[in-house]
C-alpha cells in the first residue's frame, strides 16, 4: 500500500478506535485543538499540572505538547508526561511553536529533546532548522512559509536522523520524513495561515492517527493532509466570507472526511 | 407549577435580572463558558487568582466551580470563592470534570466537597458516580453516555443525600435529583458530544438559572434542559453541515431561547 | 488629512507592514484577539512567562497589556514586557478589564501605570474612570455602557492629560482623546455586548495599528472604529441568527474591511 492509501486507512481506524489524545498545549489556539480532535473521531484531553500530567498520560493513547504559551510552571509537566509516555511505549508528538524566538522556547525545546525521546515533530520551517541547530530568523507563530523547498527536504531529513523521529515540516508543500524516506504533500489553502492554530490542530490530528499505528510516517502525513484537505474544503465553502467562516469551515471539513475523501484529495509525492 | 413551568419562569427571571455568574474553570471551553452564559441572559466574569477570587464572588449572584484543567494555583482559589460563597448564601455549582481520571482530580475534587458546601453538582455518570464513592473507569471527559438511566438515578440520589445539594447527571437521559425528586429530561442530541465544551457549558448555563432562585432542582433542570433543546435546535440547522457549525449553531440557539420555546420543547418526566 | 482619512490609511499600512503584536492577555478571549488581529492583517504572538516576555516584546512592533484575568505570575510579566517596551520605543495599549472590581485589579492597574509608559489606554467608561480616580461601581466586565457621553469625554481627557497617553473609552459613543483633541465614533451595535472579547479584539486592534504609526489618536481611533463598523456588517449580516453566528461574522467583518470602507463606513466627529 503507498503512504496515502494507508493514510485513508488510519483515518478509518481513528473513527472506529477513538483514541484518547492528552495534549499540554497553549491556552490561544486549545480550544480549536480539542474540537479538531474530536472532528477526527479521536478525544482529546487536556491536562498540564505536574501532578497529574503524566498519569493523564498513562491512560492515554498519545500525547502531545506544544509549547506556544510556555511557561515555567507547565515545562515539567511536559517532561514528566513525555517520560511516561516513552515508558509506555506511546506516541509522543512535540510541536516547537515559536523555537528561535526567545531564549525560554529555545532551552525548554532542547530539554524536551534531551529528556524525551520524540515520535513525530512537527513544526514550520524557521520551528524545525532551529531544531536543526541552523540559524534561522523567527518572525511570530503565524508566519511559517516553506517556500524553499529543498531546504525543507534537507531540514526534514536532518532533523528525523538526528532525533531517530518522523519529521513534518509544514508549508507552501508539506514535508513528512523519517530521514529516509520523503512525502511531500501539496494540500492545503494559503488562507490557513489567517486562522490561529491551524498549526497546532495540525499537530493534534498528528497525535491523533499516530494513538492507532506506530507507522509514524503516515500517521504525520495523514494529519497533515487532513488539515491541508480541510482547508481546501473550507476556503470551497467559506473563502469568499471572511476568515471567521473559513475557521468555521475547517472543523466543519474534518468533521466530514472520511478515508475515501482523503484518499481521493491527497496530492501525495512519495520519494 | 411543575418543574417545566418553573424552569420557563427562571429563563425570563434571568434575561431580566442578569446575574452576574463568577466562573473559576478551565481554558479548553472558557470561551465557550462566557458566551453561553451571555448568550441565556446572564453576565459572565472569569477569575482566578486567590488574590481576588474571593473579591469577585462577593459582587457575583452564583459561583460556578469546574476542574477541567485544574492546577494547583486555582485548587487554593476554588475554595477561598466558594467559602465566600457559602457565607454570602449565594450558589455554588460544581462540575468535577475528569474526576476518577486521576489523583489531583479524585483529592481536589474530595477537598472542595469538605470545605465547601456545594448548592449543585454537574457532571456525567462516571464523574459523579466517582463522588458517591463508586468504582467507575473513566476514558476522558468527552466520552460520558449515561446509558444506564437507571444507575444513574440511584447515583443522583445518594450524591444528592449525602451532600445536602441537587445532582444533575447529563447523558442521553439527564437526571436531575434533591435526594427526592427526580426530573428526566430526553432532550439534546448525541452531536452534542462531538464539540468539546458542551458539559462545561451546561454548568455554566446551570449557575445563571441558580443565580436568580434557590429552587436550586429547577434551576439545575432549567440549565440542563436550555442545553439540550439548544442541541437539538443546533442539529435541526447545522447537523448536516459539520460540528463546527454545530457550535455556532448551540450559541445562536441558545441566544433565542425564551421561556415559551422552553415550556414547549423541554421533555420532562417528573418523579 | 482629517482623523478618519488617517485611520484608513493607516489600515492600508497594517496589511502591507503586517506588524507583530505582542499580547499579554487573559485565557477567555485570547482566541478571538488572535484571530482579530490576524483578521486587521497584522500578526500576533502571545507569550506572558516572565523569562520571555521582555524577549518577545523586543521582536515585536506593538505591546498589548489585557488583565482579563489577571494572575500574579503574569503581573511581573506585563510590567517586565512594558519596560522592554518603552526602552525599544514601541507602542504599549493597556486594557484594564474589570478595574474597580477587586483590589488585585485595582493595585495592579496602579503598579502598571506608574512603572509602564503607556501610550494608549483601551477600556469602558467604569474602568478608565478607575484609573481616573473617580468612584464608579463596577458591574463584571461585559456591563459598560458609556450612556453619558458627557462625562466619558471629561474622564478621557483628564486620564490622557494625567498619564501623558490616549484614551479611548468605548461605549455607545466611543471617545477617543489625546487630552486635547477628542473623536466622537458613533459606529458599533449594542449587539457587541453579548459577545464576550469585543473589547479585548479591539485593544489588540488598537496595538495593531500603534505597530505602524506613533499617531496614538488615529491609531485608537482606527481600532475602535474597526470593530465598530465590524459589528455593523455583522448585524446587518447575523444579527437575526444569533450571538453565535454574529461573532463569527465580526471575524469575517474585519477580514474583509479595508481602507475605502472604513472612510465610508466611519461615524466620527473632530473636536
Amino acid at each position: 500500500m503507498s503512504v496515502k492509501q494507508r493514510a485513508a486507512k488510519l483515518l478509518t481506524e481513528v473513527r472506529e478506535q477513538v483514541p484518547l489524545v492528552h495534549n499540554i498545549t497553549n491556552y490561544v489556539t486549545v480550544n480549536d485543538v480539542a474540537n479538531a480532535v474530536l472532528s477526527i473521531g479521536a478525544s482529546p484531553i487536556m491536562a498540564d499540572d505536574v501532578e497529574e500530567a503524566a498519569d493523564i498520560t498513562s491512560i492515554s493513547q498519545a500525547l502531545v505538547i506544544n509549547i506556544g504559551t510556555l511557561n515555567k510552571r507547565t515545562i515539567d509537566s511536559m517532561i514528566s508526561a513525555g517520560k511516561k509516555a516513552n515508558e509506555f511505549g506511546l506516541p509522543v508528538v512535540l510541536d516547537p511553536v515559536g523555537a528561535g524566538a526567545s531564549n525560554l522556547r529555545n532551552e525548554t525545546t532542547k530539554a524536551i529533546i534531551e529528556q524525551v525521546k520524540i515520535s513525530i515533530l512537527r513544526g514550520n520551517l524557521s520551528e524545525v532548522s532551529f531544531v536543526a541547530g541552523l540559524d534561522v530568523a523567527t518572525k511570530g507563530v503565524d508566519s511559517a512559509e516553506a517556500d524553499e523547498e529543498n531546504d525543507a527536504v534537507e531540514v526534514a531529513k536532518t532533523v528525523a536522523k538526528r532525533l531517530n523521529c518522523v519529521t513534518a515540516i509544514t508549508g507552501a508543500v508539506d514535508i513528512i520524513s523519517d530521514g529516509t524516506s520523503v512525502v511531500k504533500i501539496a494540500n492545503g489553502h494559503k488562507m490557513l495561515s489567517k486562522v490561529t492554530g491551524t498549526g497546532c490542530m495540525t499537530s493534534a490530528l498528528v497525535g491523533a492517527f499516530a494513538g492507532v499505528s506506530k507507522d509514524y510516517l503516515t500517521a504525520a502525513a495523514a494529519g497533515v493532509a487532513s488539515m491541508g484537505i480541510a482547508g481546501e474544503m473550507a476556503y470551497e465553502k467559506a473563502g469568499n466570507i471572511g476568515t471567521g467562516s473559513f475557521h468555521i469551515a475547517i472543523i466543519d471539513a474534518l468533521s466530514n472526511l472520511d478515508g475515501k475523501t482523503l484518499e481521493e484529495m491527497a496530492k501525495f509525492e512519495e520519494e
